[in-house]
């Protein structure tokens, strides 16, 4: 049995998304166990004449409400009976917890995980790592994506390592090939940090570092992992959606101009339903923090049911594939790197 | 008249392309005059059996030829004699130059405004600014897009002074709603950089600063000019090029996967060759180089002659608008920030 706990009071659509998530992930697998983090008697209600296995599921009471504008370090001091503080603590002191998933605020997140989960072994930094889908059918980790907005070279050749292995272990990409998110493809190219970071990741054994990255090839499929730090990897990521989002939108929007394009249009429905699933990135799961002592996955804050079901069953595979001691031991051949 | 330089021996279509946009330009626009850049044999050939003013476009000699993967600074040193070097020492030295368009190396050409072309006074580092189509018809600017990849608040908030001119002076938006690319809305966000930068912003006087923006909103049309550093800014509007070419890229390979979609295709044709027009970043002129004492204009490699058309009509324009005494007059305002 693999326990994993789910906070329910994130996000946009909250409780019911994490609530009908964690029973949908309860329904597909027999091995999970699941911890509602929130108020009792809102869960109570929420779970009130649904069909699940109760012995799998359990409610802890977390009653505390963590607001909008609150600050990161305001919420990890003072907020210790909030769904994703509680969750962030048994996780830290429950051997029988494996992991935790929350759609709520990620500075918060990214903070208590630093302050009260602790890391793995010699990480420096843990780091997001979210998945986008590219043109090939394949996936493409971005790593970081914003835990980090000030890195030095020593971070970004972990955030490869990590990644490399994230995408190894769970999603059986095999040799991930790995590249620097960069201004250029030239070795020379780009800040001091890129200019030390292009060498060290080439000297690093074990990793398949294909050399710079521009973003415009982010979806092309060469690539199985981008290292970034956390500023410009939140912007490649975010570009990525909004402009797919913008330009559905748009073309959408250009279908109603003429009569002829609406008879077009209706004909090719299921092609365009299928094109906004496919750069709809709840569909890949949520941006998982490697690095952490144990499994932390970060969902979108819009995520729906679906998307929360994702990330637990990601937070599952994590925990199975072993990762965090294979990023243990590989991390550790490196430690003389550390700043 | 207005003398306008062109690089005829950089980027993918040459000469070909800045000899055809050149022919064009001129034809266009009575009050230019054009001198071509390269090898003058070369360009004769090109431009025999041509129909245009032969008052009006000067060849200038400049056979050396820069490789791909020169250094810059080796290029501005030793290749004196090639077009863009030629060019930009042109500029400097004749009163009668007003600008240069080149669609050559990025590096070289701002390695040798710096070096040999020089500032306008109070400028501390000159940056680009390309131009990006929004979803309401609208034009955004991004600078610096790649020429600073290290910056501090003091270069973002003269980034901000430059690019909120350029927009207000040739293209005629009224008041530009500036905002800083940053990982989050609130002040507080991101690294020290933009911490630091977003009240200088606010104090900037004459500023119409909106705050930070996420890059998921680039293309809403709520910004007309977004703040970013060389680097973060490149991953802006890279990703968004490469986003944009590889949905429509899938889209057009999905049509054909079910015949339904292919006569759906038919009937949409039209529309689908206007997206891809909307979104091919070539219709919106170059990338300029704001802050120099001349006027430089970027265009991409892959320009074609209407490209390189657009580039030269932007020079044009920034020329008649008289923007380098306007930036020189608001700078110096603040010239008391520049470490």
């Amino acid at each position: 049995m693999i326990k994993i706990l789910v906070d329910c009071f994130g996000g946009d659509h909250c409780p019911e998304a994490p609530v009908e998530g964690s029973l949908r992930a309860l329904a597909a697998n027999p091995e999970l166990e699941i911890g509602l983090l929130g108020d009792e008697n809102i869960l109570k209600d929420q779970l009130a004449g649904k069909d699940y296995d109760a012995s799998r599921l359990e409610i802890i009471h977390a009653p505390e409400v963590i607001g909008c504008h609150e600050k990161p370090t305001d919420v990890v001091r003072l907020k210790r009976n909030s769904s994703m503080m509680k969750g962030i603590i048994l996780l830290r002191d429950d051997d029988e917890v494996a992991a935790l998933v929350s759609t709520g605020s990620t500075g918060a997140l990214v903070t208590g995980a630093l302050v009260r989960l602790g890391r793995i072994p010699g990480v420096i930094r843990p780091a997001f790592c979210p998945l986008l889908p590219t043109m090939d059918g394949s996936l493409v980790g971005i790593c970081d994506s914003g835990a980090n907005v000030e890195v030095t070279s020593a971070h970004l050749r972990q955030f490869a390592i990590m990644a490399s292995l994230y995408m190894e272990n769970v999603y059986g990409v095999k040799n991930p090939r790995v590249a620097l998110l960069n201004v250029g493809s030239e070795a020379e190219k780009g800040d001091s940090v890129r200019q030390e970071t292009y060498p060290l990741l080439q000297q690093t054994e074990g990793l398949n570092f294909v050399g710079n990255m521009e973003s415009r090839d982010l979806l092309s499929g060469k690539y199985d992992v981008v290292v970034a730090d956390g500023f410009s990897g939140n912007v490649l990521v975010k570009t990525t959606e909004g402009t797919a989002l913008e330009l559905l939108k748009k073309i959408k929007k250009d279908i109603y101009s003429r009569p002829l394009y609406k008879l077009g249009a209706l004909l090719m429905k299921r092609m365009f339903r299928e094109e906004k699933e496919f750069m709809n990135y709840q569909n890949y799961g949520g941006s998982v923090l490697l690095g952490t002592s144990k499994v932390v996955v970060k969902g979108h804050g819009s995520s729906n049911a679906v998307a929360v079901e994702k990330c637990i069953e990601q937070a599952y595979r994590m925990e199975v594939s072993g990762l965090s001691a294979q990023i243990e031991r590989e991390i550790a051949k490196y430690e003389h790197y550390e700043d």
